[in-house]
């Protein structure tokens, strides 16, 4: 496996795997690789021959206050597990390489889509997002990109992008990896305390508990949030952002369940912040 | 040559040129084609071996109350001078082949070199531009793009989207091509009345003066800016929307002339704008 810094080496590597006929799958990540990432690689490689994994904290998707700098980084662990997992090269850019000094001027946005959500929380979080997927697609090229279903609004905003300015190549989403207590893997999750790790259990209990509720008739979409809510707050260390109870390919609230729904909902535990997601068909 | 309305079969179009080991070429154009255009087209001849021509009336470049109806169309006459001309397929698509219904959200900005010149007379012209100029890359996936100097901004603000978004392909800019009297050519010529056609020879007299001012040794952009307007407000058809002496990468606003400079103007004949421009080495 080969660790790619520049744009020059990576364009090359591709075009030599297309010579060699290969399809080539992008898997972009923000590094420090757990399963969740391990399972997207999996994914791609059943839809191409060739796996590029990006590895790329993109400074233009972080807030002020956010945590970018902190955000957890381990090039040599990611090297090794991306190698056992069947990747084929990591593109490691620095941030020179992809915004070089001098001015960068050049962004893409999907209106609608982002305005709610993540969106409102992080204001510029899916512009930064879709610019350097955007970037990474230009420079990479490949047949398909495949995103993660934990990060939900972000692959229903990177699939219209792609739709919308016919990006030539297919996207693929998979499904959320959960440790086997339920959490919902995330890059962030190693910034939880003991307690604060316990605590982020109700995650994936509230929305199992709305799952059922829906399972079980119930379409009320108000009734769900508050059996999410009240859940939520029965943990002294959670702290809601949002829950939200929207189409699953609009993002627009709804009040009645009906066809696909996505219940999302983002939690601060402590100074972290966590997502997760569930898709209800009605 | 082909007149190609679908994206699927542009696309197709494309891979059976690969495979045969071409490199493609493309000239966007708005259609109304004249030889201006086809200058466009012998510029990418001359480096590379396919040339495709897009025309497709972008209705997301055209502000309300511009001349987004009333723009001039005739693809039979284009498909003759574009295949005299030597482009192998146009690509005219329909507008609800580029925007199907149902809702378009994914737009391209390029900042701070949108904001002068024709981007504060057009707000929103040059997102239309970037977005729809963005999709076309993404269709045809060219090798190279030829864009002409005649739409100065423009250009520049391609050439900085392509850099920006690393997009795959090498923008080609061609000089203005000139009626026999000087009037820079544009498909909106014909939208002149004679008396108004007459007048408009005004701007490249008014830019030639400037040019020979500066090559005179004038350093002064406040004097060539009066001596441009002096001249054109000399004629009673023509209202001034802009004269901007700007430099020729940046577009910012110079005092002194130093370096590469583009003298930039954008004037109204009746309902008719007209733009043209000169670089100006010092």
């Amino acid at each position: 496996m080969e660790v790619i810094r520049g744009i020059g080496r990576m364009r090359e590597f591709v075009r030599e795997q297309r010579l060699a006929g290969k399809q080539i799958g992008l898997v972009p990540t923000m590094g420090y690789l757990h399963a969740g990432h391990l399972s997207l690689v999996q994914e791609a490689l059943k839809a191409c021959d060739v796996v590029v994994m990006s590895i790329f904290v993109n400074p233009l998707q972080f807030g002020v206050g956010e945590d970018y700098e902190d955000y957890p980084r381990d090039l040599t662990r990611d090297s090794e597990l991306a190698e056992e997992g069947g990747v084929a090269a990591i593109f490691a850019p620095s941030v020179a390489e992809m915004y070089p000094p001098g001015g960068y001027y050049s962004y893409v946005d999907v209106e609608k889509l982002t305005e709610g959500l993540c969106g409102k929380s992080r204001p510029g979080h899916f512009r930064g997002v879709t610019t350097v997927v955007t970037k990474l697609f230009n420079i990479v090229q490949p047949d398909i990109a495949v995103f993660g279903q934990k990060d939900a609004q972000q692959a229903i905003v990177i699939q219209r992008m792609v739709r919308d300015l016919n990006m030539p190549l297919r996207i693929i989403v998979a499904p959320i990896m959960r440790e086997a207590d339920g959490l919902a893997m995330s890059s962030r999750n190693v910034y939880l305390s003991p307690s604060e790790r316990k605590a982020s259990l109700v995650l994936s209990r509230a929305l199992n508990i709305a799952g059922e509720l829906a399972a079980n008739g119930e379409r009320d979409a108000n009734v769900l949030r508050k059996a999410i809510e009240t859940q939520i707050q029965a943990e002294p260390l959670a702290r809601i952002d949002y829950v939200e109870i929207v189409g699953a390919e609009d993002l627009k609230p709804v009040e009645i369940l009906q066809g696909r729904i996505l219940i999302a909902l983002a939690v601060f535990f402590g100074k972290t912040r966590l997502i997760d997601n569930r898709i209800v068909e009605v």
